[in-house]
């Protein structure tokens, strides 16, 4: 409730049961991400191990192995060819997005099952073979939407399923970053599009996830100041059933800032920073005329969704970001890419 | 400059040359916001004097007299018949919008300048005919957007034009409020539309205003869940020119906040309470990763707008926000309610 903002309320993992497993992970791309915020996220985790690293760059790979204590370093390869098979339950994919299917592929065939970035590739029938392949297989798959285990936002989509916000009437999410152009980020080909896919997908995935529905327009924008081949504004407007609107903004050459509010009829509720990975964020809830301000600093959502992971394979339960969920916001992408061709609002 | 933000700096008045003139206003309509707003800030201005009250409640103009020391109250039909003209200097229409026409249509008869509250009309082609009135008749006209004289909001216009922001990215906009329903604004005939119209005017017209430029194409949705004729929310998104995007959003019926936001890729400048008049507003300025805020308590906008109109009327100045300005608004608003109606995106 809005009224109970109590730290064991507002961080509690309404998913865990308590388990008595340690889920030995494979890390494929040891790239900024894994190095900056995974590797000592895991170190976190109540379920979770790294136990072997995959690169392209021994180096990194041996640091990395000395600093987080990996069993063992692969080269993709030898991921490939299934070394080291028997040092790892499960892989996390973390390379370039047109490179995940490869990685998933060889992961479903050793039978592991597969944590995967977001978005799930750089194309969505890309994304479904790799959904396919997982399926055929038997594996787990799990689309690494972070801000689905994020504990605020867990609360949030919980305030509107039981009304305590009333009645929605606009969600606006924004993420703004401010990002050098030498980044593979930047390369449709392996990207499969710009500040949209990249970063766009997570106000609009975490709308989807804290209405609990599907849009059913979109319009949109993009612009390419720096003359790159992809998008570096993005701002879009979805509709929701209901008269719901939902809008949100990213960019990657923008003054650093995050931030997710939904507006309701009883009270409006947003945070930030939203969709940068943090242990800090600050909430704000208005209602009755008056603002209460939350400080959270609980543990941030990498480590959620690692042990969410974990606890899905324990419980043989299907992850709630799972393959279908990374697949339904490419296509939603897809019709935002049309919008902007097309300077029209896309049905979907 | 952003680094620069003592109070001085923020609420001076640009516009302000000194001039030695009181205006005597002739206040037509003693509703709600003439009551709670205005007759109290044109107490506080430099240049302006409250004489005339026109009201079709002789009781409210007779008590408002009382407190405002009021020299005359006029019936509507009175004020037509050019009754008590030597009182007054120029004419203030504070009516239901689709009532602002025949009131200055009488005022540029009697040759009086005229301060029109916003929306201009009810219609596009109406408000049309009240600026051609005031200008067959050589009366100055003002459309009264006070946020056009509210320092912040002039501030962040002059940061823009001056690159303190870099590349604008985004802006966003929004206005929520929480009314009943059995006011004239729920009227289409007197309105000329809903929460549009009424309240998402501010995000629309303030957008144009601090990035001096015409967008380009809108595209919009509403709902009207509580039944009635006109839209209650309302979000529209605009193209600027250079890849600028600005989201507006505005509900009769939410959690009452209102904000307004430019992104920008050397800073980004939020304040908010934004369109509610305000005495108190906090600017947050965020900077090379530093968040800067700053509490304003200046005279609110309403003073400035007065002061700024009688400026112009002393000056011999047409008032930036002129009629031409808030016909450009309504044919915007016009393109709005055909992307609702047609579910596409209109070119401008």
């Amino acid at each position: 409730m809005l009224q109970n903002l109590a730290r064991d309320e507002m961080a509690r993992r309404d998913w865990d049961s308590g388990i008595n497993t340690t889920v030995r992970f494979a890390l494929v791309g040891l790239g900024g991400f894994t190095e900056g915020v995974v590797l000592s996220a895991i170190q976190e985790t109540d379920y979770c191990t790294a136990t072997v690293g995959i690169t392209g760059t021994p180096e990194t790979g041996e640091r990395l192995a000395d600093e987080y204590n990996l069993k063992r370093v692969l080269s993709y390869d030898e991921f490939h060819d299934g070394e080291g098979v028997d040092d790892y339950d499960a892989v996390y994919v973390c390379t370039p997005n047109a490179l995940h299917l490869e990685y998933a592929e060889s992961a479903a065939d050793l039978g592991k099952p597969v944590l995967c970035e977001k978005p799930l590739e750089a194309t969505t029938e890309r994304a479904r073979r790799l959904r396919d392949a997982c399926n055929e297989a038997g594996v787990t798959l799990m689309t690494a939407y972070r801000m689905q285990l994020e504990p605020v936002t867990r609360r949030l989509r919980e305030w509107v399923r039981d009304g305590e916000l009333g009645d929605i009437v606009a969600v606006r999410g924004s993420l703004d970053i401010d990002v050098p152009t030498d980044q593979w980020r930047f390369d449709e080909t392996l990207a499969g599009g710009g500040a949209m896919m990249d970063i766009g997908i997570y106000p609009l995935n975490t709308s989807r996830f804290v209405l609990d529905a599907e849009p059913t327009t979109v319009t949109a924008q993009t612009a390419s100041p720096r003359e790159i081949e992809v998008d570096e504004h993005v701002a879009f407007q979805l509709s929701f059933p209901k008269g719901v609107t939902a809008h949100g903004q990213a960019s990657f050459e923008a003054q650093p800032k995050t931030e997710f509010q939904l507006v309701g009829t009883a009270a409006t509720v947003s945070f930030s920073p939203a969709f940068s990975v943090a242990q800090d964020r600050t909430v704000e809830i208005h209602k009755d005329g008056q603002m209460t301000e939350l400080e959270t600093n609980w543990g941030h959502e990498v480590i959620e969704e690692f042990d969410y992971f974990a606890h899905c394979l324990e419980t043989g339960t299907n992850p709630a970001p799972d393959g279908d969920e990374g697949i339904r916001d490419l296509e939603i992408v897809d019709a935002i890419y049309k919008s902007v061709m097309m300077d029209e609002t896309i049905p979907l």
